[in-house]
């Protein structure tokens, strides 16, 4: 890409350099405000550089560590978090991350990792707490002759980092479909209190923003040419549990469609990142919708199956999450995609207002989910970090539905996702309506505590762990303890504890 | 009250009745909409009455239980919780009580409960699930001519009742003060999705609905006279503990404003029912500020003294909750009152979309919270129902701040309320901000959890408990296990079982 092709400001032509060149610029210490959404339009080429600059300062005898603050939009890949927590080289981590060199760090104790609704990352960088922003790093899709910005296949906190940091660093990759160009609102209304006005969305489809991203040339101080492609894992394909899912959720919609509590269009469907949900999306695209609409974080390939058949008619998010496959059909047939597909920044994608407004159907993941509805979707035995709660919190606590999904067990058998009480809640009672198991649905709409553990044992616990939550529940029934939610203390979380003794609960 | 004053719709006058006439109108299993938020506004007589027929009818031999679903605004009075729980004539309570006779069958099994976010209740209502609506009881402060109704003290979520009964029944109270007349702002503006508006709210003091509530006359079929007081337990006086957590608040505030992170007029405040928050009102009032706004629930005898000393300049809320004192404060000087203070239905006042936009500073109290952040705001010992989430919730997750405000012990020093781990979570570590007691002021923004305990400990735990505090934190954190939130899980709850079993933590 020497002619500088995606690069058309005259001014912004002169800072280009290596990756390299540009990683001596960023210091030690700094708040580094990065892009990059679930795989998608993360930097690809500075972050590497500065990993092997911190892996040669850090070697030399008696060095300071070199460490940076990494905020970005939500997870990345192997080239941004897994090269950086490689060499140690991040001190503290926000908002969200699903690296399993990252997740290491994390868990061993050597990476500060805060997990944060995603909606409320730029809010808070604008209110300051979190000190000031060094630099932005940031991939974009090209630069203008104006110096503004086409973004890349994701937006993310994009928009807030360019305000925000002193100075900029842009990745400009050609590898990014030329015609991502006009898929983007950027929405430039947004303000701190008590400045803040309605934001006036009321359809999915409806564009309240920009096409571009504005930067101040001045602020960017390098300027580098990378070719390559986002890199997310491959789904796993549908299984027999996922299908089942997939069947109970469609089944539970076409229920309520049938009894006038849902649209036959259903609501602005929002679906979370990982296998489970994305196997989802294939079974609603095999179900007898047409015309649904998404208001969600990321448009997996589930999403783009459904758009091509018809089931969704329209996609607002503020990211892709695809396989290479997804990626290769995404790039064949951008002229169909274009306008169906809207990237907004996250705070908008994610925004309380929007979902409560739109009235969003949210299905997202779960880790574990307790005999009375509280769900746990990050932490490993109530210590160790998986990923984060990402935006499943903004989504599960004001939209219309909450829809929970996971297998009623994990590793093989030797974990059951209901359990008698989480060791940890990121969802409580009062957000969770429902919880899918391959096993079947339990709707707790209206149900009281005792009620609801009779629907999650019968409905969604495995049948080789239902025995035992039986037993548990009764026991704690006539433990002569409070009995609103029952428990017996001293064994809440003992399946917890056996299996880390013994490997299985 | 025999002039009938106060119900000039002719239609309506021919509905009075007595309240034991009204209370055979409603019949076993019934699903009843009340009227009532925080001891104001409940309809006083019927309840009664309905009491009394349902001990008679159950006391005869072989008699099938009188039982109805009770769904109000938020909690109410013995008049209506208190008499209809002492003969066991409740199956199911929502969404909020707080009622001594309610939480002991809440708590022994025989009512369930469900606790509800106070912001969806209506929703809920709406979209179906929680059944048919049979009868909705209402206390009004008159009758217009027109058939529309002068709303009390509360609003709550009487518009929904009404518009959803099949039938209602109204009690028209002359002892609420005739000048409330004006001081509602019912917004009619409300949709289920797809079809939801903006909400054109940009200030606490924007008027954007009705000043009366639409009723058809039709559906009326008894009208009740009553003229008794609403009523609420009176506040504890300030003690030491309250001034010293209303003075970490301010010390909190005034560094907030001077690094420039809050206008000096700060952001408007919401304030929990409660002890301690009705004390940090007083303390705010004895602060520097002035032209405060509140965008609350409940008027607290604390908000009066805000707005008569002019450190308040408006306040928002669905209700009162004041003391007899306050009761009699407000009704003297009315005049003063009157257009300060605007009275919303609870969809209105608690609205995600109106406390995200409008950066509502959000304080309220906390039961116990744990070495990360998570509160506990509703569960004694993780089995014992207190009172309910209540609203905390939709200001804590939606607003821009949230506090939560404890004694750092409770039972003579018996119990702490910094705990390893909480026995139940209703604010998740993503949702709490500001963690004070009268130990001081722990900022959780920004700071991993790791770092959430250093300060949690250090600056809100008791000093009796701290050693036992930092003791557990260090050898879960050389446990081996996880290190992103290191626990013990075998012991995790240890000080709940304590308690349970020796009365002491
Ligand atoms: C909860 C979550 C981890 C589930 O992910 P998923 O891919 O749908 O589900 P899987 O069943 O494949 O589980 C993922 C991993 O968690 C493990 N796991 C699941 N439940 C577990 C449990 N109770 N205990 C231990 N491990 C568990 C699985 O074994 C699997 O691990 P592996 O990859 O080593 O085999 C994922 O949804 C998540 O991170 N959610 C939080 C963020 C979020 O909701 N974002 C939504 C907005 S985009
Ligand atoms: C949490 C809550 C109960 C605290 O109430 P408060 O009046 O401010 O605080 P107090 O310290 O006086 O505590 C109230 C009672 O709880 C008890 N309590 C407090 N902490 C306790 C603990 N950790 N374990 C057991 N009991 C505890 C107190 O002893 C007291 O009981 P008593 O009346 O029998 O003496 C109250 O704020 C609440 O119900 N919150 C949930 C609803 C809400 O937040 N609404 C806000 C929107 S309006």
């Amino acid at each position: 890409m020497s002619d500088h092709s995606r690069i058309l400001c005259p001014v912004l032509q002169q800072r280009i350099m290596s990756a390299e060149q540009a990683a001596e610029l960023i210091p030690a210490g700094a708040n580094v405000g990065m892009s990059g959404f679930t795989g998608a339009g993360y930097p690809k080429a500075v972050p590497g550089a500065l990993a092997q600059r911190i892996r040669q300062l850090n070697s030399q005898p008696n060095a300071k560590p070199f460490r940076i603050n990494v905020w970005t939009g939500a997870s990345t890949a192997p080239e941004l978090d897994g090269v950086l927590a490689e060499v140690d080289g991040i001190e503290m981590r926000l908002p969200f991350q699903s690296d399993p060199i990252c997740r290491n760090r994390i868990n061993d104790g050597t990476m500060d990792y805060v997990d944060y609704h995603l909606s409320e990352v730029s809010q808070y960088a604008w209110s300051g707490f979190l000190g000031k922003m060094d630099i932005a790093l940031i991939e974009v899709a090209g630069i203008r002759e104006d110096g503004s910005l086409i973004p890349s296949s994701s937006i993310g906190n994009n928009k807030t980092w360019i305000e925000q940091a002193d100075k900029i660093i842009l990745e400009v990759n050609s590898r990014q479909n030329a015609k991502l160009e006009g898929m983007h609102d950027v929405y430039y209304g947004t303000a701190l209190p008590p400045n803040r006005k309605p934001i006036m969305l009321t359809d999915p489809a409806d564009r309240i923003g920009e096409q571009y991203l504005a930067c101040p040339p001045e602020k960017v101080i390098a300027v580098v040419e990378t070719a390559a492609p986002d890199r997310n894992s491959p789904f796993k394909p549908s299984d027999e549990v996922s299908k089942k899912i997939a069947g109970h959720i469609l089944e539970f919609f076409n229920k309520e469609i049938e009894l006038g509590r849902l649209p036959k269009e259903l609501l602005p469907i929002q679906s979370g990142v990982g296998n489970i949900p994305n196997a989802v999306l294939e079974g609603l695209d095999a179900g007898p919708y047409k015309n649904l609409t998404a208001f969600t974080e990321v448009i997996q390939d589930g999403m783009l199956k459904m758009l091509k058949s018809g089931t969704l008619k329209v996609a607002s998010a503020t990211a892709f999450s695809l396989s290479p496959d997804g990626i290769q059909e995404f790039d064949d047939n951008i002229d169909f995609y274009r306008d169906k597909i809207i990237l907004r920044q996250q705070d908008i994608s994610n925004h309380p207002e929007l979902a409560r407004r739109l009235g969003v159907i949210a299905m997202n993941g779960l880790i574990e989910c307790d005999l009375y509805g509280n769900v746990n979707s990050t932490h490993i035995m109530g210590t160790r970090m998986m990923n984060g709660i990402g935006g499943s919190g903004d989504f599960a606590r004001n939209g219309y539905l909450s829809i929970f999904v996971s297998p009623s067990t994990a590793k093989d058998g030797a974990i059951s996702a209901i359990v008698p009480m989480v060791s940890h809640v990121d969802h409580t009672e009062h957000d969770v309506k429902i919880i899918v198991t391959e096993q079947g649905l339990a709707d707790l709409r209206g149900l009281s505590p005792r009620q609801r553990a009779h629907e999650i044992i019968n409905n969604c616990a495995h049948p080789d762990f239902r025995p035992a939550l039986i037993d548990y529940y009764e026991r704690a029934l006539h433990s002569g303890r409070g009995m609103h939610t029952p428990h017996l203390l001293e064994e809440a979380l003992s399946w917890h504890q056996r299996y880390e003794q013994s490997g299985q609960m």
